[in-house]
């Protein structure tokens, strides 16, 4: 294991953290929050001397670095985020305890937007601001920004290959170009870009701007925190129709937002992923809205909140305008459903990810033709192309560690006793990155009863489900740690 | 497509489904059962009449038979053996509705044990005896029975290693010795030994004979359905120890109890999925039995419950003894895991089986092996001997099918509005073939409440579970009827 090469990449992580913290920094100087000024200006100061120290320390390191060694950086770097990001709730005496702090700074990296606050309004701004910018920094990716911003040489492409692979969500890769930094320039491009444009049209709608900047963040990462109580519930209909669909654009495979640029729409539209994403949407919309009728005074308002709750779970962002906790059974069903099913791969959104669940689907259907045909072979194709077996193997794999990981989560939180729905819930927000879960966990609660131990299983969860489980899965690996 | 082949299949299934339906013919004469008398002889010459008529109609094909032919065989007969088992119970006015006679009927064969009735004493004897019996038959396979019993000439020797393939439960089919009738023999006479020693330490315990040999039925087939209202709860503890002791023996793969007939007693206690078995078996009582503490009077009886709950479970069986509904969250959520598990492959028992699981969960720890030492290549082994990829794959692509099924019939059947738990452990509980889930579901309720649409959903989730999902999906499948 290369331990100078991995403390090298904290190291530069720590300091773009504290880098990071700026703004919500200067924020709470802006609106005189005294105890929180002191806080960020603690972690600052830490995070970047520690940060300095630890790429001071491991300059110049020759040995090679491998693929496990960028797993492992990823996996670490995400924690480390999320420990130190921790701190200004902790120091402020916003969240007095250590683990809620840090529950609630890793759900916002990983975009979840779990809370165990009750109430948010009383946070300080600049504690408002944080929250809500570390989901649009989780939601692309701290470490494609690194690569992004880096310098890009030669000899450390291999390893930003690795971290690219380890940090982006989806079953494969997709390499806009060919040199990795212009890749993460480029999705950078695009992920500002849509964000300035979702806060003009917020803007328009009268939304304060601060409330603007907060709500594009939490939309831009799908993530979910929201800077009010009631989440969305209290803006008006036209912002609420501005979140849907802006939610449902950060859902999106952002190389489809490429392909557009290079007026390649032919193919945007035939894109199966696409096709069963939007299929899922408008599908689950129309029997929500059916579902629902009579709940709500007018049919606008009834498909306004279907297509809401639908895009906020779809692209597991998380944002609420309504308790759907109080619907029918048929309705919190689909939504439990799209919990799993998540957004595009190479979206900001979590979950299993749209084209992986093509994949499963496709290859259980060639399963099937094989075992009625049993000479016959068969390729899998996605949009026309054949996909190798080994992305097969992979989704498959991919889909036993999922599973594995909800029933091993499933059963450890349960031992604080919440109601089994309430648990599955829990796991399935969590994991998946969605926020809100039903009953107990439902969009008027919190995770704030839970046990410290049951807090950590759902970190890890957080953690697993942003990072696409391996990176996760190898830190606890003897393999990883052994000699080669 | 081979159709005269499978229509003479399904004929021999049906005449032998007559002849089972003798002894509780027989049993409703004795006592005098006027109506059922009735309803079973009227079924009994249409199963037969009909039956004869397809497979003299049928005789004589020359064609050949491929893996297609004989899963569709397997599909159908098992859709016949329900649609003519639940014939007495409908026109006896026993079950008034169909579907619901249906629903008892498929639970009966598949050995789920899942009731619509709320009561079961007021039936006929007659009756009760069939439904254990059918347990019984569904537990081995009743084309399994049909194979010990063929001519097993060598023509129809791949059309036999098809039907065996398909009806058995488990990842690979172990052939016990080379030719299948004789493993088919072998496997029924352990079937009826193990049956028959139940019995006896049953009538040991001083239960009456017909209660014993119907307990010994569903515990034989892991099926559940009870003769009493409050299942086994209301008989001794030795007798409830009884039951325990021979559910779990019913859960273990019976290729270990050939084994110990051949004196390989080391590599049976060193079979690393019974390892598996005995351990979540043990594990979970141990912790149940903590959880529960205080609950019962005294600490043994807290463990016979938590034992024989499961015990019941596990293997599917599905019999109570107190309502587990009543227990605190963290006893339901083992439980509920345990549902999933399930028991041995090449039991009678049902669920995702401990050795689909086990190659799961080591085909995953070698993934992340291989991630992160990309250049090494892994050989998965079982018993130190190495698996063949395919079987990794199928058992990968099993849990797909699994999965989606899972979340398809939870989806399917929440249009009846009952609640997210309820509808989640009733598909559990049907597509594992165990019986009781939780809430609704519970031990003291049953599935009549359901619409006949859930209804239809869970008889083919029973029918899915039990055949392994294969031989359902296929008859679904466009590609199996299509020409070759």
């Amino acid at each position: 294991m290369n331990y100078k090469m991995i403390g090298k990449f904290i190291g530069r992580i720590m300091l773009i953290e504290a880098a990071f913290l700026l703004p919500a920094c200067g924020i709470s100087i802006f609106q005189g929050e005294k105890e929180a000024v002191q806080a960020f200006a603690i972690t600052i100061f830490v995070s970047a001397a520690v940060g300095g120290l630890l790429t001071k320390r491991n300059r110049g390191t020759k040995k090679g670095f491998h693929a496990r060694e960028g797993l492992v950086c990823v996996g670490i770097s995400w924690i480390v985020l999320g420990l130190t990001g921790a701190l200004p709730f902790f120091l402020s005496g916003a969240i007095p305890n250590y683990v809620d702090a840090l529950f609630e700074t890793v759900s916002g990296f990983t975009t979840t937007g779990a809370s165990i606050l009750p109430e948010v309004e009383p946070l300080p701004m600049g504690m408002l601001y944080w929250r809500s910018f570390s989901h649009w920094l989780g939601g692309m990716g701290v470490l494609v920004f690194l690569l992004a911003v880096s310098s890009g040489d030669e000899r450390s492409k291999g390893f930003t290959m690795h971290i690219l692979r380890a940090e982006s969500p989806g079953p494969k890769v997709g390499k806009l170009v060919p040199r990795m930094k212009q890749t993460a320039e480029i999705l950078y491009l695009l992920y500002i870009m849509l964000t300035v444009l979702n806060i003009v049209f917020l803007l328009i709608g009268k939304m304060p701007l601060f409330d603007a900047v907060c709500t594009a963040f939490g939309t831009a990462g799908t993530g979910g925190f929201g800077i009010k109580n009631d989440s969305i519930a209290g803006y008006s209909p036209y912002l609420q129709n501005v979140c849907t669909v802006f939610m449902l654009l950060f859902g999106v495979n952002f190389s489809c937002y490429y392909m557009l640029m290079l007026r390649q729409v032919k193919s945007v539209f035939k894109d199966e992923e696409l096709r069963l994403y939007i299929g899922a949407v408008v599908g689950s919309t129309a029997l929500i809205a059916l579902n629902l009728r009579g709940m709500y005074d007018t049919v606008g308002e009834t498909i306004r909140h279907a297509a809401f709750q639908v895009a906020s779970i779809v692209t597991t962002t998380g944002f609420a305008t309504t308790d759907f906790d109080l619907w029918p059974t048929f309705s919190k069903t689909i939504l439990v459903c799209l919990m799993m099913l998540g957004a595009c791969a190479g979206s900001t959104g979590g979950g299993f990810k749209c084209g992986r669940a093509l994949l499963v689907f496709k290859g259980l259907r060639r399963s099937v033709r094989e075992i009625v045909h049993p000479g016959r072979v068969e390729v899998v194709r996605v949009n026309g192309r054949p996909m190798e077996e080994k992305v097969l193997a992979n989704t498959n794999a991919y889909l036993a560690a999922y599973a594995l990981i909800i029933v091993f989560s499933f059963f450890a939180i349960s031992v604080d006793g919440f109601s089994v729905t309430t648990n599955l819930t829990a796991v399935l927000s969590c994991f998946n990155n969605i926020g809100p879960g039903l009953e107990a966990v439902g969009p008027t609660c919190n995770f704030g009863d839970f046990s410290i131990f049951s807090k950590l299983v759902l970190i890890l969860d957080m953690l697993a489900g942003r990072l696409e489980i391996f990176p996760i899965l190898i830190l606890f690996s003897r393999t990883t740690w052994g000699r080669r």
